[in-house]
């Protein structure tokens, strides 16, 4: 059993600005921050935020103890006015964020948090951290699992995790974008992600025969009954001794064979053998699952070459989202608030893409009559859309592309989660995210959704917004 | 406050399996497993062994309590006298395995673990888990402290860790591989890892001028002020007020500024730049400090093009390995015993590559006259190496290549971690673990450590492991 408190898991930059600020007696000065990306990995068109229900745990219970005290006096350069500020610290902000499983795109805010600049700061680390892991993981999942088209995606990741929580939140995380279940037990055990799995090759080499290590697990799971047919040879001495087993042990008990499971070897052409052996023995119903460093792209290129497959173990390479194992979320000042008057801020950079959108904001996201996602629109945050009236969509930088929409929706993705410091949202289960997720790509289009050249999914600025951006940055010219 | 119990973070078939040899009457059948990896990260040269502490605190730990025996027994697939078996868990196995930062290559035992199957089997996710993560990141970092010729390396990832142990064991996996220090607070608080860092971008934001941020900073820490130069611009006002601050500000008080940092830019012309306005200014020793997507490749540029860098810091390249974010360490059934005789085993793969080495193992380190490492050799267990008498080392698949040796000392890298489940290992302190990493590489030379087509270092099997292996695969063949 171990006792972890994780309050000070963050940079140590957070506490040497938070003591700044406090000496410099600017602890009531109100910030807002947003949390956003800049692209998507893999080049995708899409990614799937995830990690609030985590981020609302940590805010909900930071606090400093007297070890942890201790230990910052020791450092020798902290004010005793701060320590005993931090002694009796509460988090007192307001949290607005998206809700988990959504399809976010790149600029966009998808955590919005205003209140004390010195909370404000010594949440950084944790908040992206958390939002970070957990949304580069249902990136990828989504993805797999799109890959897979209606097939099963099993998460099998936990042995090349980046430690225990990337394995827990990392089988978390594919599970909202809609991996079947995982191998990992304890994600089973903390968020009732059904846990998957069968044997090893171990399991088989222990016996002196496949077909006795077969019948071994045959006689103690004739329920679920499903083997590793690759340890000798498949073709040879798997499949023939699966069908045995299920001929000789398991139809003289009123039971049949489950399914095979292939880890090794050119998994088309094995399959398809496996496949037409089994049916030929009248084991139509027995599935075929596959492992072996699989990821999206391997995943298309199976089905695509008519591999007889029903469900993936995708492991290392969705766990720790190999190909880009990078979310880059960051936390960027948008604001400040002097004398209950919203101060905008922007931050210029030489690389356009890296300047900021200034000010406290909101997203909206429109759909057409159809109920599809048609863009995303970054607003102030209490601005109103009259879904009445047309709108006019214009790309923030190329304003000539614009067009009017009507008869269209809208919803404010960001939702109040924190305010004043207290919980006002209420946490969906972990099944009702994962639907929710469902949902809200079916609302997007496959063009979006694809791996190659993806449509770019247009997130624009309100004209109010817009307006106030320019504005700064003609000011900064000046 | 969390209570964290890790016991389930299992592979479910693990458990599947153990049940199933429970059932099967194979509870005190004794087994060896290997904990091996087949290639080096990044065609590197080297690995570099991490995690063994928190292998052993695990091991030490693992039981089941009440509310986990409920939650299995839910799953009704479990024998009730498995469940009791659970129930009563004690681990009683021997465990051998390399020092952490011992450098490491492929195909040769990490770790050996002989026992009951089942407790083998159930230890088989976290060992691996565990281990495949901070060997991960130990092995990069060590690239990166290798690419820096001396310099420093601040390692600043946290916040794109995947997840909060990735921050932390990587945090210590790199420490071990010589960073100077962390930006994460909990590495210090934890594990005395240095704790670094100073402001942020929204620290200068937040004053109405980049002067009077960098002012407020300065007081506030006038034993240690680093100041965030490229807020607005490097050159035409970052630096500029730096060298105000160090004049107007800290002179004054006898102090002097410590650094600058730079996060963004040109990194080569920037702090070429900067380094001569400093020390124009009489500031020549202020330390300019860089980060912005940094790893091995961009620091081994840097310095080659004459950037003025002291320290670098590298973030989400190095917590998450981004170039090979995998690390592929396997868990392989190398014997069992049966009436106290060992009986190999071996996994016969069409890659040769992955055809397992049978038996109960040990590896040797040869070294020549002047302490440099020459080759791995990888014995039976109780193999003895008589250094008095010349030793014929060979190739293990090309065996022409062969050589004698003599004035060699050898050293035996699996130590004695658990006999008979009691832990025999003394743990040393990170500083320790952290010094031995360095002795330990500077005993590799330099062509091993090279990042283009490193030399491949010998790992050969002892003439007896050899014939035992080649008897085995002969058997499989008849």
């Amino acid at each position: 059993m171990t006792q972890r408190k994780l309050d000070l898991l963050m940079d140590f930059y957070e506490l040497t600005m938070a003591n700044g600020y406090f000496k410099d007696q600017k602890v009531d000065q109100i910030a807002v921050f947003d949390v956003f990306f800049r692209s998507v990995p893999d080049e995708g068109g899409y990614a799937v935020f995830a990690g609030l229900e985590q981020v609302i745990d940590y805010l909900n219970h930071l606090s400093f103890d007297e070890k942890e005290i201790t230990f910052l006096r020791n450092k020798n350069i902290f004010d005793e006015g701060f320590l005993k500020y931090l002694e009796t610290f509460k988090f007192t902000c307001d949290v607005y964020a998206m809700k988990e499983g959504t399809p976010v795109f790149p600029h966009e805010p998808l955590l919005v948090i205003k209140g004390p600049i010195i909370e404000c700061q010594l949440v950084e680390t944790m908040i992206l951290l958390t939002i970070n892991h957990q949304s580069l993981i249902a990136t990828k999942a989504s993805r797999i699992v799109h890959a897979a088209k209606g097939r099963s995606i099993l998460e099998f990741g936990a042995r090349r995790a980046h430690g225990y929580d990337a394995a827990i939140f990392g089988a978390r995380a594919a599970y909202i974008a809609g991996v079947a279940g995982s191998s990992n037990t304890y994600a089973d055990y903390a968020f009732q992600i059904p846990a998957l799995g069968t044997m090893a090759h171990s399991f088989i080499q222990l016996y002196d025969t496949e077909y006795e290590a077969f019948k071994a697990y045959a006689l103690a799971y004739p329920d679920n009954t499903v083997l590793l047919v690759d340890t000798y040879n498949t073709l040879k001495s798997g499949i023939p001794n699966a069908i045995k087993i299920a001929k000789e042990v398991l139809e003289p008990m009123g039971k049949r064979l489950t399914g095979i499971r292939l880890d090794s070897g050119d998994l088309t052409y094995l399959t398809i053998a496996a496949r037409k052996m089994l049916n030929d023995a009248g084991l139509e119903d027995v599935k075929i699952t596959v492992s072996n460093s699989l990821d999206e792209h391997l995943i298309r290129a199976l089905i695509h070459q008519g591999a007889q497959i029903d469900s993936f173990g995708v492991g290392e390479r969705l766990v720790t989202a190999r190909s880009e194992a990078v979310f880059g979320g960051v936390f960027k000042l948008a604001a400040i608030e002097t004398n209950q008057v919203i101060v905008p801020k922007i931050k210029i950079s030489e690389n356009n893409e890296k300047t900021t959108t200034p000010g406290f904001k909101q997203v909206y996201r429109f759909y057409d009559e159809n109920g599809m996602a048609e863009a995303d629109v970054i607003t102030l945050h209490d601005e109103v859309i009259d879904t009445s009236k047309p709108y006019h969509l214009f790309d923030p930088i190329y304003t000539y592309k614009s067009k009017e929409i009507e008869n269209y929706q809208v919803e404010a993705l960001l939702k109040p989660i924190f305010i004043a410091g207290q919980l006002v949202y209420d946490t969906p289960s972990l099944n009702d995210i994962r639907s929710y997720h469902k949902k809200a790509l079916n609302q997007q289009w496959d063009e979006v959704k694809r791996f190659d050249n993806p449509h770019t999914y247009y997130v624009d600025l309100s004209q109010k917004l817009w307006d106030l951006k320019q504005s700064l940055l003609k000011a900064y010219k000046s």
